[in-house]
C-alpha cells in the first residue's frame, strides 16, 4: 500500500483530523473507536472479504482468492488520509479502496476483490458493522444506567419530594416514581435499539440492483448468495438490495434520536433537581471551577442534554434520505453517512454518560423535604379539597381552600397552623391531611410494578 | 359566487379558520375530518367520558354519572370556537371544557367530571384516540396502495428498462422489480404504522402522575382503574403515567415520518419517470394547465414530495419533546400538539394519493424500451466486461470495452454495430450479449420473492 | 352550550376545520387573523387585483377591467371551503380562485382576469402580503417587548441576584443586565424582520419566468411591468422572478425563527427564575389550576418556549425548499406553504406573549436577596481569591478559598464568619469582599449602554 | 507540552480521528483545514494569546506577560489529543488548554494567561476566528462560483431550452437566464455570507457577563477592555456579553444555510440536465465508473445535494440553541460547536464544488434544441392561444389549441404540420408562432439586467 499519506507525527495532528476536541458529548466513549475512520476502514474492508468468502462458499471464486483477500484487508496496510484524499473524486471511499486492495491481493487473486458489487454495497454493509459494533457498547451502557436506576428507584421507593408541573410544586411525588420512570424510558430505549440492531442487513445488489454482474460471473441463486454474504459479515440477509429502500437507516435514526431523547429526559430532570436552590441531587462526579471552587456542575447532565437537542435533526436528515431518487441517488445517499455517524456516537455518548450519571448520583432527600415545605404546605391543597368536600361541600370546600391559600402566602404562615384555627373542621386528622409524606398517591405500587419490567 | 360543492357561503368561514385552503397534501383526505378541531372536541369529550365510565365501572362513581356524562359528551353542544378563544389562558383546552362539560351534565352529576383528572390525562389520551381513527384510514390506503404495486410488479415483471444511478443509465432493471421496491417500502410502512397503532395507551395520572386525587376519592387499585379506562377508551394501559415519558409520542413520530418518506421514494421515481423526456410512466389523473393543454402534471407526485420534505422535520420536534423536565413539562408538551395533527395528516394524505396514484398509474413499456437505446448499447458495458474477459484477459477486455465506449460516442453508432466489426470475438453471441432484455440479472425472481410477502 | 364568546354554534364549525383548539401559542393573536384562510384568500384576490390594475396603467388591458377586476376580488363572494375542496386538483388554490373569479367579474372583462400569470405568480405575491401584513403586528408587539424590557432594566439597573452558569450559582449579576440582555435579543429580531419585511417582492414570471405570455398579449417592457405591480401591490420589484430562487422565503425562515428563538430565551430565564423554590420572578396573570389553588403556572412563558421549540424544524424545511428545481418544482414549493404559515403564527402569537409577559413581569427582588445566600456566601469565591492572591500569594489563596468552601458546605456555616476567624488577612475589608451586592462588575454600566441602543 | 497523546505513526491513523474519509462534501477544501481540531486549537490559542495582549494594552498586564503568552500559543506546542481526551472532564477544552498554556508560559507569567476569563470568552471567540477565517475562503469560492455563471449567462443568453415545470415542458427558456438565476442566489449568498462575517464578535464577559473579575484585576473602562480585544483578535466588538444572546450563532446558521440551499439549486438543476435522456449539460469532470466506461456521473452535484440536504437541520439546531437559560446554558452552548463546524465544512465544501462546477460546466445545445421538439411543438401551446384568440374568439382558440394538442400526441405529428391543415387561420405566420426559439419572452433583458448586479 503506496499512496502515501502525508507525513505526520504523534505530536502534530494532521489539521484535517477531528480526535474529539470539541466532542465531549462522546469523546472518549466505546462509540468513538467504533464510528472513527478507522472502524470505517475496517468495516469496509471486512465487507469486501465477507463478499469474496461467500463467493468462495459458493464455489464461484477459488477458496484461495478468499483467504487472499481476507489476509490483505487489514486496516493497517492502507493509509485511511491516502484514501480520503481520493474520495471526493468518485464521491465515495471505496472506489479508491477497491483500488488499493487489489493491489494489496496481488496479481493472482486480485481479480476476485469486489467482484461483481458496486460501491454502495460495500459502503452500507460496512455501515452496518459499524452500526453493529457501536450498538453493543450502546446497549450494555443502557444497560448499566437501567440498573442504576433501578437500585435508585428500590431505595427511594418511600422518598417524598415535590411533583413539580409547568415549573411550579403540583402534589408529592416520590423519587422512587421518577428513577422508575427515567428506567422505563432507557428499558424502551434498549428495546428499540435491540429490536433495530438484529434486523440490519448486508446490501448486494450490483450496479442497479439486480445482481446481473454476479449472475454474468456464474451465480445461479441469488438468495444463496445474499445468505451466505449475510452469513460471512454477521448481518442479516435482507428479501430485496435496498440501494434506495432505506428502511435500515430510518430504523436506526428512530431508535437512536429515541435513545438520545430517552438520556435527555434523565438530564433535564438531574439539572432542575441539581440547581443550586433545589439541591436534591447532584452529579457524583460533577466537573469543578478552578474559579469558583464551590461549584459542581453537573457536567454528564449538560452533554446529555447537548446531544438531546443534536439528534432530532440528525435523524430528520436521515427520514428525509428515504427520498431516494432511482436506483442509487445523487445526494440523498451521501446524506446519510456523517448524520448516522454522529448519531451512533451520540447515542453511544450519551449511553455512556447515563451511566456514570446514573451510577453515581447522589440523592439528598432531606433538601427534598425541605423543598416539600416551599409552598408553606399548600403542596396537599388538593387533597385538602378532596377531603373537605364531603364534610363542607364543594363550593364551601373549594372556597376555604382559596381562601387558606391566600392567607398562607400573605401571612407567611404554614397551612397546617391556619387550618388548626377552624373550627368546622372537627373530626378531620389535620397532621394526616397536611403532611406531605402522605400524599403520595399510587406512588410506590407504581414503582413497584414498573419495576417488575426486565 | 356559485361553484362550491359543499354547501357553506364565504361568510360562513370565520376569519381565523383554516379550512384546507394551503393544505392539498391532505386537504380531501380521512385523515382531515379524523384531525380536524371537531374530532380533536370529539376525542376530549370521548376520553372524559370513558373516564367517568371507568370510574362507574368500579363502584367509585354512581353509574348515573357516567350515563350523565357520556350523553352530555356530545360535540354538537359545544362551540369549539368559544373553548379555542379561551384556551391561551391556561395553555390547553381542557381546562375550559372541563367547565362546559360540567356545566352540561349539570349540578348532580357535575361533579364527576374530570374527577382525579388532570388536563393531560384527558389532553393525551384524546390524542391517542385521534391517532388510531386517522391511522385507521392510512392503513386501509396503505393496503390499496400495495395492492396496486404488487399488481404492477407481476404485470411488469419482465418489461425492461434503464437502471439509473447518480441520474446516469447503469445497467437495464425492471419495472416490475422497481413496483416490488415501493411496495416493500409500503409494506415496511404498514408494519410500522400497525405495531404503534396497536400499542398506543391512555394516560392517567392525576397532578404529578402518582393518581393521588384518585386515592383520595377511594380508588384501592390504580392498576385496575386505568386498565378499565383503557377498555373504555379502547386504547391500551400503560404500566406508568407518560406524562414525560414520551414513548407513544416518538414512536408516532417514527413510524408516521417513514411512512411519508417511503410514500415519497415512490413520488420521487414518478416525477423522474414521468419527465417530459423520459416519458416512462404517467400519472393517470395528472393536473391540466389551462394555458398549456399538452401538460398533465404530476400533481399526486409531487404532493406526495411535498409531504415527504416536511414530515422529518415535525418528527424531529415531537423527537425533541422526549426532553420534557419534571412531572409536566413548560413547553416541551405542548410542542407536541401541532406537529403531530400535521404528521398523521401528511401521513393520511400522502397515503390517500399514494393510492390513487398507483391504483391509476399508466406504464408505457415503448418509451423504456426506447429510452434503453438511449446510450448506444454501452448499457451493457458491464456484462460485455465480464464476458470478454475470459475471452481476451482482463486487461485487454477492459481497454477494449472503454475504446468501444468512446467510439459509440464519438461516432454515434451502436455499440452492436462496433461489435460486429471486431474480429477478434468470434465465439461469442454478440447478439444476445448486447441486448439489454438480456441482462436484467436477478431482477424477475427478486420480483417474485418479494411479491410473497404478505 | 352557553360560553361562546363569537356567536359561533357548535354545528357552524365545519369538522375539517382548525379555530385555534390546539394552537394557545399563537390563537388570539393578530398572526392569527392574518394567516387564516380567510386572509390569504384575501390576499390572492388583492394579487390578481393588482396585476390587472398594473396591466392597465401600463395601457395593457381596459381600465374598466381593472375596476371590475378589483370590484369582484372581494373575499365575502368567494366560498373559501369550495376552493379548498378542488385545491387538491391542481395541487393549488389558485387554480379554482381564477375559474371562480373570471366568472364573477363577468364575461366582459373575466379574459382579463390572471392574464399572462402562472399560478405560481399569484400565490407567492399573496405569500408576501400575507407576511408583510403579519409581520406589522409583530414587530408592533416586538416594540412593546422591548419598552416594557428596558422599563425593568432601568428599574433594576442595581438589582442584584446570582448569576447562573450550569444551573448552578456562579457570580453575582443583575436583573437589570438581564432585562437588558432580553431587550437586545428583542431588538436584533425587530432589526433582523424589519430588513426582511421591507425586501419581499411580488412575483411575475408567467409559465416559466421568462414573461413570455405578458410579450404576447402586448407588453414591451417587462420592467415596467413588474414595478407596475409590486407598487400596486406595495410589496418589491424583484431583479428576476422568483419561482426558484427561494431568497425571500428563505430570509421570512431566518427572521421568524430567530424572532421565536430570542423570545424563547426569554421564557426560559423566566420559567426558571418562576420556579417554586426560586421565585424571582412571576408572570402577571399566571395561569391557574381549579385543583391547586396555590398554583400560578407561567402559561406565557410556556407557550413561547413551545414555539421556540417548533420553529426552527419549520425554518429547516423552508431552507430546504431553496432546492427547487427546474423553473417550477414538484414538492418544494408545495412545501413551503404550511410551514411559513405556521412560523409566522408562531413568531406572532410568540411576540404577543412576550409582550404581555414583559409588560405583566412581577420582579422578586427579596427572593433574589435570599438567594444570593442559598451559598454561604460562597458566590463571592471568585472575587476573593483574586483579591486574597497579591495578600497571601496566589497558591496559598486558592488554597484557603478551597478549604473555607469546603468547610462553609460542612459545617453549613456562611464564608463571612469563617473568614472571620482567619488571622491572616488584617487589611482586607471582609464586609465589603463578602458581600454579593458588591461584586456585580461592570453591570450597571453594560446596563446603561446597552439602553442607549434604539 | 508534556500530556502524551498515544503514539501515532502517520501510517496508522489513531482510531478516533476523522479524516476525511465519509466526508467528499468538503474533505479536500479550504474549509476543511480552517476547521479541522487544529485549527480550533489555533483559535483557541489566538483567542487566549489575543486576551492577554489586550490586557497589556491596556497597562493590566505586565507587557512581557502579552510576549509570553503569545510566544506559547503555538498549537505545536500542544497535543491535540491530549486536551481532546480531558474535554468531557469539564464539558469543553478551554479547562485543559488554560491548564497546559499556564504551564507553557512558564511560572513568572503564567499567572496571566486566561486571566479574568471564563472558558466560555475563550471558546466563543475562537469560534468566531474559525469562523471568519472559513468565510474567507467560501467568499472567494462563491466569487469563482459567480463568475463563471456570469460567464455561462451572457454566452447562452439566447440558448433556448424547454423550461420545465412540474416536471414537464412548459414554455421555452434560455440556458442564459438559468445561469443568470444560479448566479442571483449565489450573489445573494455572497452578500449574506459577507454581511454576517463582518459583525462577528469577539466573546468576554468572565463567569456571569458581569466582567467581574476583570475589575476585580483592575479593569476601570469595561467598554474599552472589550474593544481592546477585539482589535488584537481582529473581530467586532459586542455592546454586552453575548454567553446566552446567540446572535452571531443564529445569523452563521441562516447565512450558511442558505448558501448550502442556494448551491442545492444549482446543483439539482444540473443533475436534472445531465439526466441521460436530457443530456443538455454535464460535469466537465465526472466521476466515472470502472464497471460502466460510459458512465460519467455528476459526482460534484451529487455532493453539493448532499449538503444542501444535510444543511438545514444543522441550522434548525443552532436556532434551537437560542433558547440558552440563565448566563450560561447546560447543553444549549454544547450543542452548538459540532453542527455548527460541520455547517462551515458543508458550504465551504459546497461553494468549492460550486465552482468547479460551474467553471467546468459543459453545455449542449444541440441537446437543448432537440429536447425542445420533445412534445411536438406543443411547447408553444400557450403562445398559439394568445395569438388565436383574436382571430378566432377566446373560446374557439382554446377549443382548438386543446384539440390540436390532443391529435399531436395522438398521431404523433407536430403542431406545425397540424396546424398547416386548418385553413381558419390565413393571415397567421406560423413557422414563427410554432418556433420555440421564438418564443422566449423577455429571457434576454431579463438575463442581461441580472447581469448589471455585481
Amino acid at each position: 500500500m503506496t499512496s502515501a499519506p502525508p507525513p505526520h507525527t504523534g505530536s502534530a495532528s494532521p489539521p484535517y483530523a477531528d480526535t474529539g476536541l470539541l466532542a465531549p458529548e462522546w469523546g472518549l466513549s466505546a462509540a468513538a473507536s467504533e464510528t472513527g475512520d478507522h472502524a470505517y476502514l475496517r468495516a469496509l474492508l471486512d465487507a469486501e472479504a465477507a463478499l469474496t468468502r461467500a463467493q468462495a462458499a459458493l464455489g464461484l471464486v477459488p477458496a484461495e482468492a478468499a483467504t487472499a483477500v481476507t489476509e490483505a484487508a487489514v486496516p493497517g496496510r492502507f493509509g485511511i488520509r491516502g484514501l480520503a484524499a481520493r474520495t471526493p473524486d468518485g464521491g465515495n471511499p471505496v472506489i479508491p479502496l477497491v483500488r488499493d486492495l487489489t493491489r494489496e491481493v496481488g496479481e493472482e487473486y486480485g481479480p476476485y476483490v469486489h467482484r461483481g458489487a458496486t460501491s454502495q454495497d460495500i459502503m452500507d454493509t460496512a455501515t452496518m458493522l459499524v452500526a453493529v459494533r457501536t450498538l453493543g457498547p450502546v446497549l450494555a451502557d443502557l444497560g448499566r444506567t437501567e440498573r442504576a436506576l433501578a437500585g435508585l428507584a428500590a431505595e427511594h421507593r418511600d422518598t417524598v419530594l415535590p411533583g413539580r408541573t409547568l415549573t411550579q410544586h403540583a402534589v408529592p411525588t416520590t423519587f422512587g416514581l421518577k428513577a422508575a420512570g427515567w428506567r422505563s424510558l432507557v428499558l424502551d430505549a434498549r428495546d428499540r435499539v435491540t429490536r433495530v440492531r438484529g434486523s440490519l442487513p448486508v446490501q448486494l445488489g450490483g450496479a442497479a440492483g439486480t445482481l446481473a454482474a454476479f449472475q454474468a460471473y456464474g451465480t445461479e441463486d441469488a438468495t444463496a448468495l445474499v445468505r451466505a454474504y449475510a452469513r460471512e459479515a454477521g448481518l442479516a440477509a435482507p428479501v430485496l438490495p435496498w440501494h434506495t429502500l432505506r428502511t435500515p437507516i430510518a430504523d436506526l435514526a428512530g431508535c437512536l434520536a429515541f435513545t438520545a431523547g430517552a438520556l435527555g429526559k434523565l438530564a433535564a430532570d438531574v439539572l432542575t433537581l441539581s440547581r443550586t436552590e433545589i439541591g436534591e441531587v447532584s452529579e457524583g462526579d460533577g466537573g469543578g471551577s478552578s474559579a469558583m471552587p464551590h461549584k459542581a456542575n453537573p457536567v454528564r447532565s449538560a452533554l446529555l442534554a447537548a446531544a438531546a437537542r443534536r439528534a432530532p435533526q440528525l435523524a430528520a436528515t436521515l427520514y428525509g434520505s428515504l427520498v431516494a431518487e432511482d436506483e442509487r441517488p445523487a445526494g440523498a445517499w451521501h446524506a446519510e453517512w456523517t448524520p448516522l455517524r454522529d448519531l451512533l456516537r451520540l447515542a453511544g455518548g450519551a449511553a455512556g454518560h447515563a451511566a456514570g450519571l446514573a451510577e453515581g448520583l447522589r440523592v439528598h432527600p432531606a433538601a427534598m423535604r425541605r423543598n416539600l415545605d416551599a409552598t408553606r404546605g399548600l403542596i396537599v391543597s388538593e387533597r385538602l379539597s378532596a377531603a373537605l368536600s364531603p364534610v363542607l361541600g364543594r363550593a364551601r370546600a373549594k372556597q376555604l381552600v382559596t381562601e387558606l391559600a391566600r392567607r398562607a402566602h400573605a401571612e407567611d404562615r404554614p397551612l397546617r397552623e391556619l387550618l388548626g384555627e377552624q373550627d368546622d373542621l372537627p373530626d378531620l386528622d389535620l397532621d394526616d391531611l397536611s403532611d406531605p409524606a402522605h400524599y403520595t398517591g399510587f406512588a410506590a405500587t407504581l414503582t413497584d410494578r414498573a419495576l417488575e419490567r426486565r
